[in-house]
Parts: C-alpha cells; structure tokens; sequence
C-alpha cells in the first residue's frame, strides 16, 4: 500500500518536520493554505476517523493545541489558528491518513469558510440531534 | 462572565444535546453550516486552546470521533465528516468557550474551505519548521 505520509514517517520520503515523538509527527503541508499550515498526524497508518484508534486521535490532538500554543506565543505571534481536518473524499480528503491541519492565521489572510449557515428551528435541531444520538446508542 | 456554552451545560440555556458526560457536551449548532453539524465541548470553561487543559482537548477529540463515527455508520450514514476548530476571533471564533465542529458532509452540501494554495520551496517550509521548531522548544 503506497502512503505518502507513512513514507514521511519512516524516513522515505522528505519532509520539514515540526515535531516527532513516539505516536505522532508534525511537518509542513507543502501545499500551504497560509503561511505555517502544518499537519499532525499519528505514526500509525489509520486511512479515516473510524479506522483510527482513539487514543491516537487524542494524541493527534494534543500535539495540534501543543503547536497551537507555540504559534500564538512564538517570537512572531499569529493572532489566531484553525484546526481543520477532513474524513472522506466528499470532505475534501485527499491523503487517506488522517491528518490535523494546523493553520496560522492572520488579518487579511484570505483563508475561510465557504457557506451559507441556515436557522432551523428547536424542533428541527430536536430531531436531529435524536437521530444523532440513536446512531450513537447502537456504535 | 457571560458565555452562552457555560449556560448550556448548567442547564440555563435551551439546546439539543446530541452527548454528555462528566467531562464533554455535544449540542447542534443552531448556525448550521450542514444539516448535523454539531459542536462538541469541553465543560470546564477555557476561552480558547490557550487556557484548554490538554486532557480536557483530548476529551473533547475523542467525542468528535466517536460522534463522527456514528454518522457515518448511521441509519442515514453521511459520505464525509469534517472538524473545524476556530481559535482566535481573526480565525472566525465567535463565541469564547473552546469548541470543535463536527459536520457531517454530503455531496453538493455548498461547505468547504476558501483560499488559494500555494507551492513554496523546500527551503522555505524547512524555514518555517524551524521557526515553529524553535517557538515549541520553548514552550
């Protein structure tokens, strides 16, 4: 199986990396959407969330805040970061190793979120999160 | 202090909770970028990642997983699932109680991202690793 980011973490492919411990490795995205995107991602290959083990998704995110908090203290501070990650090609996964996207943010960046938010109603958002919490039920 | 999130978990505010435990809430977004999307966080109050207790990150990780899982393997299963963290008001943080957005995606749903990547050289991301290198170390 070819996986561009378990060649990174073996050595076999280059990277700039950030940090690198037991379970988890953070290095530059090399196709930037601002300046010091970055991604987290665990040693262990998992393709999407539900392949993933969660005490690798907690160390995932753990590294994400521990950078996060480097980026806004550093010696040329951001003034805000986003955590972005996407599970499934329809959510816009292209490298099917989960990855976290760290994203440095700054005024006028050009970076954001494209939508329309709605304004269901209570009964609506009853509903839903009914449906939600019987999926959760039966895991 | 005012915050709407802490209202929610006390009781004191109306939502649809999807999930609670001792230390997380997941609710529906009542700004719905996709029809689901839900926020996941953590009970201790924490303004942003800054003041989050990394075990409480954590927590709230691990339910944004367990959450996503369960839409995609739901009655009605989602093709995708996206998280979206805002830290900083220039990262689109609105209200100042840390929270992950979890969005489940369909095809044709309208959300995604906006902005344009770009290509730098290897020298400048190894730069910019070093730069964030630097700023962790001290941490």
């Amino acid at each position: 199986m070819n996986c561009i980011f378990c060649d990174i973490i073996a050595g076999r492919a280059d990277a700039s990396i950030v940090h690198e411990d037991d379970d988890v490795m953070a290095f530059m995205d090399i196709r930037p959407w601002t300046s010091g995107h970055l991604l987290v991602v665990p040693k262990r290959h998992a393709a999407n969330l539900s392949e993933l083990d969660p005490a690798d998704g907690e160390k995932v995110f753990a590294a994400g805040q521990k950078v996060a908090r480097a980026l806004r203290g550093g010696s040329a501070p951001v003034e805000g970061v986003n955590f972005f990650l996407a599970d499934g090609a329809v959510a816009g996964q292209e490298v099917f190793h989960v990855h976290l996207h760290v994203l440095p943010r700054t005024r006028g960046d050009g970076f954001g979120l494209r939508g329309v938010p709605r304004s269901p109603s209570r009964e609506d958002l009853d509903g839903a999160a009914e449906r939600i919490r019987a999926s959760l039920v039966s895991e």
